[in-house]
């Protein structure tokens, strides 16, 4: 496996594989990597001749008051993982490489970035817009690997490729889940033994919602009600926001109909947890 | 020459193109082309194996009581004209293959967008910077050539590449000009007889500040004023704005150093003109 971090090499990489008739798979990560994201990289794999995996924590994405410089880091582990997973190349760019000068460009996507996590961080997704989009320049011609867990992200990312015509497909990949439903996500290492047990409500009051909804519920508002009375069950758990929405657009939907999407947010100690399911209907 | 109105085309041709190891050319129009755009394409023609003129008028760069509707388009001599002036290659895709959606994403480029014809036109420049990033998202790897004339433009056109990480090398290309230094627009068209003689004042007075400077003068106010005066002087022409500016980011400058754009625009009569010439100290 080879670790790039200059964008020029990684463009060469990628131009020869193409010009050999591989495909390109794409996997951009902030890099600490773990289950779920190396299962991004899996999957990649079984569908490309040659993965990149991106590792960038990108400063762009990070609000007034958010921990770029404490965000956690180990590449070591990360190139290891991307290589058991299947990938050919990391791409692990230093900041001076990925924006020599102040960054001057924001890619800005209107609506589906707006409401729920464009609620709690704004400019967030103009951060991550943007270096995907830069991202997606410099890789030319591929298939992109994010996940299901950032369902929003996921929205954003695949409006912008569509918008600007990239030559890029974008794939959303399941959320994998601990044996009791909670997302893997690297926050869950903040959970205390208590609070995680107590995560699980996450994914349990989702799968209530949508179970609602296999049942032939359509109202929106019973939907959420069963969603938010189940997290407001445990003690522990503190709702920031539970959404039901067409799951292209993010919209509110009611009645539902079509390919819906629950979504919730909530504070766990000191850990602010979000998941998603989908259903159709 | 082939006439090209699907995205999905004109990347398969580009892509061979390139696979068959030929540089490309791409030359983005809003059509109605004259000698000055004709000139960029045989410029192009010149460099590049294989040279693309886009022919798309984009909605998202008129304002709101812009002319989108009344803006002039002459598709037949649009082709003949690229076509002798060396294009293989006219992109002309309706508005519904460019946008099928209404779109979501806009691609602003802070700083070189603002003031002058970024006053004049709010979110001109982002509709700009939008259709290129897409065009250049189509395009793949390749040479885009771009006019000095709309220097504001060439700016934020180079930045947004820059940023983003396009395999684009942008060229600015010199302003054709009339034997009186007017430079060639579709607008001059606009001017009666007298106000087009009138009009060569803008170019006069570019002229006349920059031999201030490379006579030795270092003052922007100095070099601004000698601009201002010399417009002030054809009783047919109101000055919109005159800037001095740093030509990488349009930043004024004083005193002045390194490479530096002069920049007019004024009313002559119905036609609103802009000009510009370059100088080095």
């Amino acid at each position: 496996m080879q670790v790039v971090d200059r964008i020029a090499l990684l463009r060469k990489e990628l131009d020869a594989a193409r010009a050999a008739g591989r495909v390109v798979g794409l996997v951009p990560t902030m890099g600490y990597l773990h289950e779920g994201r190396a299962s991004l990289v899996r999957r990649a794999a079984a569908e490309c001749k040659v993965v990149a995996v991106t590792v960038f924590v990108n400063p762009l994405q990070f609000g007034a008051g958010e921990d770029l410089e404490g965000y956690p880091r180990d590449l070591e582990r990360d190139t290891a993982l991307a290589a058991g997973a299947g990938a050919g190349i990391v791409f692990t760019p230093p900041v001076e490489e990925m924006y020599p000068e102040p960054v001057a460009t924001a890619v800005h996507v209107a609506g589906v970035s707006e409401g729920m996590e464009g609620d709690s961080r704004p400019s967030h997704f103009d951060g991550v817009a943007t270096v995907v989009a830069k991202l997606f320049a410099i890789a030319g011609p591929c298939r992109a690997y994010f996940g299901e867990k950032d369902f929003q992200q996921l929205v954003v990312v695949r409006r912008m490729a569509r918008d600007l015509s990239f030559p890029v497909e974008v794939i959303g990949c399941a959320t994998v889940r601990e044996p009791d439903g909670l997302a893997l996500s690297s926050r869950n290492v903040y959970l205390g033994p208590d609070e995680r047990r107590a995560a699980a409500v996450l994914h349990r009051a989702l799968v209530r919602g949508a179970a609602l909804v296999e049942g032939g519920e359509r109202g929106r508002d019973t939907v959420l009600r069963r969603i938010v009375a189940t997290i407001a069950g445990e003690p522990l758990a503190e709702l920031d926001y539970a959404e039901v929405v067409a799951a292209d657009d993010l919209r509110p939907v009611d009645p539902l109909r079509g390919d819906v999407r629950l979504l919730v947010a909530a504070r766990i100690g000191k850990a602010r947890l979000i998941d998603n399911v989908g259903v159709s209907c």
